[in-house]
């Protein structure tokens, strides 16, 4: 069967020929339809994020799929049931804490391993063996857009810790900030229909695409070469939410800055290292007088799947036509791992329902 | 009648006399029992903190007050109850949403005042007028030690806080870091009952009695002379909390150094300007990848006094007698801001029950 991999040493995705997995006991046969390109697959790619399975000297690419179920194989599964895999897996040493309750998502990192990013081969194959525990059901009319389940839980997990670092008292947050108009950021601003004004912080020149996005979603487009991050509540207003998910290291302490009192700050973003001289004794006042918070946040569990796929029900259709610009099928992959001005979201397709 | 005021220019408390306060409707008149000090009242004297009460050149000290009450004044109040009243009164132009929905400690440090600290008159006198909804209720037996009242409500609502970071997930915490061996970080590694293991990071030599009491309270004392916060977690373990005391401005950037992953840093100090160069890539990266939380907490709300007041009643006998090494009457009330290393916790004494 067709699969897209990483070889060591290389940085660019190479089509190969794979046997068709076996499922082992407790685990279902996948047909992949789709799955996603991101920012991580390009960090991947770029040897800046994750590791190859041990041992291999090659890792097929990709997390955010989705397909139907092919061989149930004595799983609750059924035939044709179409599914989103979940990312993160036990690691070879075997099952913990955090996965038998349900949170691999809050698992340290050497505790997991990471399905195409970290560790544990990826869904772009035309098939995948993946325990039924690890499967989330996406209602068939979503079978085309359901690669976007896992990067929209990503910001379901994400914007869960951060209203669950408000819970202590009564907060009414108005006003949210996104820091990045890639895909992630889009999909947030997206499904942050709570807020009553969305800004969103890019670095792109008009006419782009992502910025038409960020305004059909009654966004404000800030431009970062104008206004810098703490600049922010001057010339808009401080925020309630400041959504990180660049990954430019000077955002998480910036992050602070552009906060109203109250305020928390969610970080995705993986940066690389970056020292800079930082005033950590106005930051530190700024957060303690404030009442602010920080929250780190990775990956995604069960429950953040699930309340993703009904998000994803509830995004405008024009959204989602616009904001996927590329569904490329497997024998032209390169064209899904392009990096233009005018590529938004990209797939590659494996097979279709 | 005697108060403690600090003068326009000055930087130690004088004595000097006012007239008894006529209670305005809505108000109870307090004879004040004992008044403690903390840090916050040595930086409201060396002016690093705080501010006068708009239009005047001294302000009565003091905000970690215990009383009792001496003439109900129409409020649900009774004659002889005794109460520790709140820190934050609302600011001269009046009222606010966060007064009005109960959580003034939420409000921004421009929509309040606070007794003692800043822009208005604290409780080191005989006799004070407080508004009844800003009393909480003392049991009697516990009138001497009631001015632990304030501060033990300071670290209920940071570990409020910081418990709410962390409530998106099951989160079982059993080692707690607490940075500063001053009154507040004994105070909260005495209510800290629910973890396994604690530690106190302080900068004293033996023998102290703050470094007794940590250990009297099952605690380990870290010497940040020899084991500096980032180290910490290979010299001991760990945390998953840290709870930051001092307001030594690089400790809010260290403390997540110091975090075990799924952990949360509460930050309560207040520090001065402090620039320096930090690896912010590793810290952002470190707090996303470890689903790691900052949390800020200043002041605190009537419910975490009335929660301190409930934590009071539970510490030690032996514990209070050791921690409380002085209570000055007001005619010696210098030795209540005496720093002396054998000094702990002070107060000064305007009456008796």
């Amino acid at each position: 069967m067709d699969a897209l991999v990483l070889r060591r040493g290389e940085s660019s995705p190479t089509l190969v020929d794979r046997p068709r997995p076996e499922p082992a006991p407790g685990e279902a046969l996948l047909r992949i339809l789709r799955v996603g390109v991101d920012g991580t697959d390009h960090e991947v790619l770029t040897g800046a994020h994750g590791a190859f399975p041990a041992g291999d000297d090659e890792m097929v690419l990709g997390h955010e799929a989705v397909g139907v179920v092919a061989d149930p194989n004595g799983t609750d599964w059924a035939t044709g049931d179409v599914v989103a895999p979940t990312v993160r897996r036990p690691p070879p040493g075997g099952t913990n804490d955090f996965f038998e309750r349900g949170e691999p998502d809050m698992a340290p990192t050497d505790a997991t391993v990471e399905c195409g990013i970290d560790g544990a081969d990826g869904f772009m194959a035309e098939y995948v063996a993946v325990p039924g525990e690890f499967l989330v059901e996406v209602p068939p009319e979503l079978a085309a857009v359901g690669f976007l389940v896992e990067p929209l839980s990503v910001a379901e997990k994400a914007l869960d810790h951060a209203f669950a670092a408000r819970s202590a008292f009564d907060w009414d947050p108005e006003a949210a900030l996104v820091l990045g108009n890639g895909s992630l950021g889009l999909l947030t601003i997206a499904i942050l229909d709570e807020f009553d004004r969305l800004y969103c912080l890019g670095r792109r020149d008009r006419p782009d695409p992502s910025i038409d996005l960020v305004e059909a979603l009654g966004a404000t487009y800030v431009d970062s070469r104008e206004t810098p991050v703490p600049d922010i509540p001057t010339v808009h207003e401080p925020m309630d939410l400041v959504y990180e998910a660049t990954g430019y290291a000077p955002h998480a302490l910036q992050s602070v800055r552009a906060l109203a009192p109250n305020g928390v700050a969610a970080l995705l973003g993986v940066p690389e290292d970056h020292r800079e001289a930082v005033d950590v004794g106005e930051w530190h006042r700024e957060v303690v007088l404030g009442n602010r918070a920080v929250v780190g946040s990775v990956n995604a569990g069960p429950e953040h799947f699930r309340t993703a796929v009904d998000s994803l029900a509830e995004l405008d259709e024009s959204f989602l036509e616009q904001f996927v610009t590329t569904v490329a099928p497997v024998d032209d992959f390169e064209a899904a791992f392009a990096t233009d001005e005018d590529v938004v979201k990209t797939a590659v397709e494996f097979g279709s329902l």
